[in-house]
């Protein structure tokens, strides 16, 4: 199943995407949130979507998409863990997982806009292959932890690099302004992804592009990144790690690239779908 | 006033302290969250309360408390604030606030058990002066800052410093593990604390004295930091913001001492009350 959310921001409906389209299942309750995944909510809503097979109602064009979950309880990130970002940013390749977190009001649906936060100068961006926990996570085993995993969503990592690297402390003051973390278009079930070591995933600044990598170049792959992040705190249902991001974001020019007023960033991964974010100034954000 | 939860861990029913005594006052309806920060709650509650004079029902006698609000969408921390801490553990007073975040997953209630993560040795304690934001706030003002306070909340800002320091990434690594953030008793409402540069507050373990410390050493002040917060994200009703931690933790001995199965920690700040966590270890967690 491809899980949607539309409708006004804060006020999203839930919808499913068959074929290419969008319905409205709102009549199943709810929201994609951390009971909907706990109570084995993708089960029951892909009965209720098979019982409810043409009579599903379309949602209309052009309507927003919102986030295709509700406000996790947090985003784990993984930092450099692609060989080749970590590379192009003089870093040097981590002997375990870096880890840190983007603040949960950053999210918004895949194609609002970015808005430059005030007095930034160094907005950046990160395409990222992010993992959709299903259940409670708590020291899960690295061969059991796919167990855990809802389905993977389409992630802008976007990123203020002078807040993330010049201004001391952890990388978590870069990473969580409002509108930082688009995703979706939808979450893609675990079972409509063949193999997760092999989605490529790619990102294109005003028509550019810019990433063009695969995960099959993860330094740690996706179960091993679900079990080690647990051994540092409980995931729960619903809950978002992302990646990490392969080479080609701004920071990795010289001179460095940084989004602006107006620039258009488009990206996308196999089975995931693609999303859109057109960029605007903070003052008129 | 002073905002309490008690009742079996997920299942918490809201309350009030009233000159010692803990009253139940689920009738009100809702949680201590979001909503109810964000919908004038305190207000409304402050009403409720007077109306029902002599009616509140006490909460029974060694009923278990719980974090006194719901969790929050984050709980932010600032590190190195008190310059006797930062020259305790070697580090260089910050030019401007350094922020980390803990998992919300790690929020357990005041007297709740600390427990030991597996594969730790260094689960060390910091006792914390917290902010509980009480409307929603972006890019705040200094000046304006404390109206957007609800109240202030007692944390044991829990910490593994093998995971923190010496992992790799972020301090994140270090600060999420479940139970590392006991809070409470209670928020004592902003309105009941005369100073808050004036804040004494103290750690024991096992009876001995190891953190004694007052909000007059903060390097940044409540105000300033909620300001500075608030220009990388948007803080939410209900979220936390924990001030740091003054000297005397575990880590700042020679040789560093960290806690162990059967330790007692107890702790307090003027105007917010005590908690105590016994320690215990992973396996019988």
């Amino acid at each position: 199943m491809k899980l949607i959310r539309f409708g006004e921001a804060g006020k999203e409906k839930i919808g499913v995407q068959i074929n290419g389209i969008n319905y409205d299942v709102s009549a199943f309750g709810g929201d994609y949130n951390e009971q909907f995944f706990a109570e084995n909510g993708l089960a029951r809503l892909e009965e209720f979507v098979k019982a409810n097979v043409g009579k599903l109602i379309e949602v209309p064009a052009g309507t927003r998409l919102g986030a295709p979950f509700a406000r996790p309880s947090k985003i784990v990130c993984i930092g450099l863990n692609y060989r080749d970002h970590a590379e192009e940013t003089g870093a040097a390749i981590p002997a375990e997982p870096i880890i840190f977190m983007k603040s949960t009001t950053s999210l918004v649906g895949p194609n609002d806009t970015i808005v430059i936060p005030k007095n930034s100068k160094k907005t950046d961006w990160e395409v990222e292959f992010g993992i959709v926990i299903g259940k409670k996570a708590t020291y899960v085993e690295e061969n059991d932890a796919l167990d855990y995993v809802a389905g993977y969503v389409l992630h802008n990592d976007v990123s203020e690099r002078e807040f993330q690297i010049e201004r001391g402390g952890t990388w978590d003051k870069g990473k969580g302004c409002d509108t930082f973390a688009p995703m979706g278009p939808y979450v893609t079930t675990a079972d409509e992804i063949p193999d997760i070591n092999n989605v490529r995933l790619w990102l294109k600044v005003n028509g550019k592009m810019y990433q063009d990598g695969n995960t099959s170049n993860l330094i740690f792959s996706v179960p091993f990144i679900i079990s080690y992040v647990s051994q540092f705190m409980t995931l729960l249902p619903g809950d978002v790690i992302s990646t990490g991001t392969p080479a080609g974001v701004g920071l990795g020019f010289n001179p460095p690239i940084y989004l602006q007023e107006g620039d258009v960033v488009e990206l996308g991964a196999d089975y995931l779908g693609e999303s859109r974010q057109e960029v605007v100034a903070w003052a008129k954000g």
